[in-house]
């Protein structure tokens, strides 16, 4: 039998290979590359921010060594302080770790709470690299159809739990689907994941470009929470710290005590400066984001009004929230074949359906997602122009 | 049967277990805290890469968003330029990977090799995340017991290659050992390995602290030398840049194909700070950083010259190099209550040999790790007056 290492198990990276598409390829001036393949800013961060980044490196000797495993205690005090005051209910600094990104916090929760031959069930369509590392980890990934309007129901769910499940994982607001879990699909998937004793982990990475006012869900107020959810979060998008690598965990102690020995032999410690400026962006730029929001707000809204032009054309809007359009394409081609053909005919770089759920799951042959949170108003319209005219 | 997670076969990160033996400890002001427990650097990065930090948090947009998985091509190019300089052969910018560390390098080629119930092995003392990272991915690790001068012999690994041995993975300069191999050893270990189709991975994350003029090895000059050999690196030491996260592999393309999975996964890519200050420091401190050799140097001598003072009442010095001395207590008691012992009795935090090897080994009781890098040859004096005066 052939030996297959870990990573020889799953697939290579999707935006990666997505970018591979566009190498070599010449864009027209008067109809340059729409790269709607990757939800991430494009900018830097605010002027002051840069400011108080610039000084913490030649003025701050801590920016440059290592710090805790589990993160600067300033930062996990603020999230508790923050999320408190948002959420309601009751969140302590000790029950928050700092990871280096979210992508490190779901690996690290998965391998405290996981081992081999365990299964998580993950909704479809699912971020990709939290199938990758499932697979990696030897973990089963058991995919859950959503119903109508891309919501999973807790009692769908409820059927496909084995002695082997650990925990089941939602992203809201949702990464590719674009949509905004209700209230009442978190308590249900809570009160699930409590009767049955397994773990309940809320990626939130999205949560500061959630349409909605209020907290989203009011899971930290249930009394002994940490028993059963777990929070994940980002704030590469908040603060335009993509490339520095923040992310953080919400969990009992126990479970981060776990998550500590995965974090100190995989990363050590976070990098401090990226640490030290998601805390200052916490501290300082409320009003900054706010404004961000509505931007993101305001594209999704153009988006939601202009759809109509492709619905004249077969498309349909399966989802439409945060960074993302999830669509389905009208073309008889599977959609990985339409997307690398939107970069020549169209001009435009997006992700296949297929990217987001098993080979044999027929759906994502149709879908495909839009990162829209790059491309303002006017953009979003040419983009509209452009996939209106387009024919495969 | 009590379900264990990945990181429940493990343990607690000795680093941080030490830590918690000097809370709530108060020293006095004449006999403060001498610290040898960990390999850091305590200063800041020198001035001019403060401001060439600083610069590029200000003025490079690129400092602030992602980049490739597999690290910035600049920087990847410059170590397969000086590399190519300093151990000559050839290795192209597209056998180098970076990582979030050397921790994390070591993560990804581990995983990129093996899977479930394969098998690794280790000379002991063994480096403990090494060790962790192996628990929490199902694999074994294999203990391989070194002869005199803790140097460990391939005729003797050999005999404990089975069908599910990887690789033999090999730290030199040693950490915890101190001891330098020669370029002999890793010789003779390529060839088994070689031979027997497995990879070696050598650490060589003190290799700039390394007493011997010229290359440590010949092993990139063979051919086809990336069918066998992998090198690991850490830009922490160097330039002083632990809380940056920044380190590297050496590797063949199909090898970093998989790695790129991995890094994707668990970190989406290297923060770009520290990368770019990697690069910076590659291309502008190399003066400073012989002088930073220099200095370890002296202290390593310091230990050589002194250390008869210990011997006198016991000790014995089993190896001295690069930011470490591992030494044989003379005390009737096993070195993890030495160790605790020490920090109230003579002011000295450091680890105990227990933590270096499997539980079941007598020879980690007798043994303690010295990291002196950050004491001066007056400070290695008072360690020395304290440790002879100590009686247990």
């Amino acid at each position: 039998m052939t030996h297959l290492s870990r990573t020889q198990t799953t697939f290579a990276p999707p935006v990666m290979e997505a970018r591979r598409w566009i190498e070599g390829v010449t864009f027209p001036e008067d109809r340059p590359l729409i790269n709607v393949s990757q939800a991430a800013p494009v900018d830097t961060p605010p002027e002051p921010m840069l400011r108080a980044m610039a000084d913490m490196v030649v003025n701050d000797a801590s920016s440059h060594l290592y710090g805790p495993v589990l993160g600067l205690p300033e930062l996990r005090a603020e999230i508790a302080k923050q999320w408190t005051a948002s959420y309601g209910g009751t969140l302590a600094a000790d029950q928050v770790a700092i990871t280096s990104g979210c992508n490190q916090a779901f690996t690290a929760v998965t391998t405290a709470l996981c081992t081999e031959g365990d299964e998580v069930i993950l909704p479809v369509p699912y971020y990709f690299n939290h199938r990758m590392w499932l697979d990696m980890a030897g973990v089963k990934t058991v995919p859950l159809t959503p119903r109508e309007g891309l919501i999973p129901h807790a009692e769908d769910a409820a059927a496909l739990i084995t002695d082997r499940t650990q925990a089941i994982v939602l992203v809201s607001p949702n990464n590719p689907g674009g949509v905004e879990y209700p209230a009442e699909t978190l308590s249900a998937f809570y009160a699930l994941c409590r009767s049955k004793n397994i773990k309940l982990i809320v990626d939130e990475t999205y949560r500061d470009f959630d349409a909605r006012d209020g907290a989203p869900h009011d899971l930290f107020t249930r009394d002994g929470w940490e028993e059963t959810f777990i929070q994940l979060y980002s704030f590469s998008k908040a603060y335009r710290l993509t490339g520095h690598r923040v992310g953080a965990v919400c969990a009992s102690q126990p479970i981060l005590a776990e998550v500590e020995k995965y974090l100190d032999t995989v990363a050590i410690c976070p990098n401090q400066i990226g640490q030290k400026a998601a805390l200052w962006g916490m501290q300082n730029l409320g009003e900054w984001l706010a404004g961000e929001r509505a931007e993101i707000l305001d594209r999704r809204a153009t988006i939601n009004e202009g759809f109509h032009r492709l619905a004249d054309k077969g498309w349909k809007l399966l989802g439409c929230g945060a960074y993302f359009a999830y669509v389905e394409h009208p073309f008889d081609l599977p959609s990985d074949e339409v997307a690398k053909k939107l970069v020549t005919e169209a001009g435009v770089l997006l992700l296949p359906g297929t990217m987001f759920m098993p080979d044999d799951n027929a759906a994502g042959k149709r879908q495909l997602r839009i990162a829209f949170a790059n491309v303002d108003r006017a953009g979003i319209n040419t983009l509209f122009d452009r996939l209106e005219q387009v024919a495969l």
